[in-house]
């Protein structure tokens, strides 16, 4: 495998991950951020403390304030700025990036107004065909890829070429496992809503309900996750494999997800801002709760889970009541939604 | 709904967490076991130390050694009994079984060597339609049922109306939640199999391998089980909902899981033997594996995770080989699983 110049974009958590892999695959890594602090701290101290505390950034990362100087030249870009900020930061990088760069991405989230998947708002701000663009998603702690724990994710692209280009570029033998998927919108759509289920887990276990109520949780958030998915083309059989199932039960139970611990704050009673000074990171699960709303409205799919989530994030009702809700919500002789699906003859989650 | 006697063979983890559902639900319930010292302790002290310490046992809960006791003019059978055990405790409650009491069954694993499904070897022992043979399967850990967490379950059978009455007898309004599903197949095969996935589980975190490679194993072993499922005439669905993705959550990332302890001494070099022992209880998912290893010859269908399963087990293959040959296994370019499956025609898992 050719080693080629990367660049980065931004030095957060997983960002910061990402680089390692390409740094222990041989690559030339540039991690951009706005932050001259950071940058000096990653260059000199080996150390990205806010986002990853305790762990060494390898040699072959270089990390600089310069975006122009990040991505020019680059074989390929791989972006991983919230989902809040992923426009802005395309449209600043957009001039720089070589026409025949891959481009990447592996955010999490929808765009806020305009409800547009990360791949959409890449390819109009960089001017590339949609089906050219990339993102990689699955179960996946940027706390364990940091320290090489084994970790098998997803990229996904129309164009399978493409995808494949991002699977040379980041699998290596070691610890980093990489599948192809063509279906870009399942893979996207899973990642984003996921985060929403994950503030649920985290309520459930602030709440005291115990492992039996979260496994169910989870279960109905994944039928909840692929109906939205197929509502807006995605194959539901993507919800099955690692960018589905795989990331919603590493981000439902694990306790590195800062999904599930601002869940578990609000279920303290935390009010949400509150919750989100405190955990000084950007949390996808609030703002994706409210793309998944309004999405399941244009869509006319029924997702009790994230509007149970809605009302306790944005109208003041106590996760105890939401909780209660979901539990108690489905009649005596309801047939398991799963099979009644079936029977009724469509594809469920 | 009309308060019943209910019957429960035997007295085990499960099978006491269940009687106190149904002794909250307000019925009469006789609960079996071979055991004098046990009955009593249950009857005078409220408790069933052995396999939930800790717990009160309800005053609607009575103990009986007498079998013929526990299940004259029952209502309804419940049999918890190891799958082991199944068949020579049918036989022997057979003759005193009322001809119209419900029988259902929430044991996970099929029979040794015939490697039938529980509610076959209830049919041929009890000697009625296999059609009314009602199991209850789904994410329940026992310790939790008995504090009366928030816990839902499916009950499957192919008369719907067993099923509908089995869910009569369970479901309450505080914490037990119970669904119907008509395929009965799919919900044993899915309850059985998910403890090697447990195991594996176990394995995975015994060996410090992290919770991203722990969701990637329990994706994997989610197709697989499926796989066998359909192939065994299971309906795919199925394994999306609470006896399959629920369930296998449940098992593979709580500690309060039997099989996944088992895999856990597992990983720290402790031999097979002396890991039965030090668990003192019946760990279903080692004699699953067998039944699944072969199970997935005669069907024809790849089942990687329990043959490197069965090699640990019955082989003397060290835990780390086998989990770095999961890890391992699949080639460069191949496409997701799932998504490969899809592209092919097939329903995958």
């Amino acid at each position: 495998m050719a080693l080629k110049k990367v660049a980065v974009l931004v030095a957060g958590s997983w960002g910061t991950a990402l680089a390692r892999v390409l740094a222990d695959n041989g690559h030339r890594v540039q991690l951009w951020t706005r932050n001259p602090a950071q940058a000096d701290e990653i260059n000199r101290l080996r150390r990205n403390e806010k986002f990853l505390p305790g762990a060494e950034i390898p040699d072959g990362i270089a990390a600089t304030t310069d975006l122009s100087a990040a991505v020019r030249d680059a074989a390929a870009v791989l972006f991983v700025s919230p989902s809040s900020a992923m426009r802005d930061v395309a449209r600043q990088a957009a001039a720089f990036i070589p026409r025949d760069a891959l481009v990447v991405h592996a955010t999490k989230g929808f765009e806020t107004d305009s409800l547009k998947r990360m791949s959409t708002v890449l390819s109009e701000e960089l001017g590339r065909p949609e089906q050219q663009i990339v993102v990689l998603s699955g179960p996946s702690h940027a706390e364990e890829v940091i320290r090489r724990n084994p970790t098998t994710v997803v990229v996904a692209a129309k164009e399978i070429a493409c995808a494949e280009a991002a699977q040379d570029l980041f699998m290596n033998d070691s610890y980093f496992r990489v599948y192809t998927n063509p279906d870009i919108v399942g893979v996207e759509t899973a990642g984003a809503i996921k985060n929403i289920i994950a503030l649920g887990a985290g309520l459930s276990d602030g709440l005291g309900y115990g492992d039996n109520a979260k496994a169910a949780l989870i279960t109905r958030g994944l039928a909840e996750i692929a109906r939205l998915g197929e509502a807006m083309g995605a194959h539901a059989l993507t919800f099955a494999g690692l960018a589905g199932v795989g990331d919603l039960i590493v981000t439902c139970t694990s306790r590195h997800s800062r999904n599930w611990r601002a869940g578990s704050m609000l279920a303290q009673g935390l009010p949400l801002d509150e919750v989100l000074t405190r955990m000084g990171m950007v949390v996808e699960g609030v703002r994706t709760t409210k793309s998944a709303y309004v999405l399941a409205r244009r869509h006319g799919v029924e997702m009790p889970i994230t509007d149970q989530l809605y009302a306790v994030l944005f109208e003041e009702r106590p996760p105890g009541q939401a909780v209660e809700a979901l539990m108690g919500r489905v009649k005596t002789h309801e047939i398991e939604e799963v099979a009644g699906e079936a029977r009724r003859g469509r594809t469920p989650g």
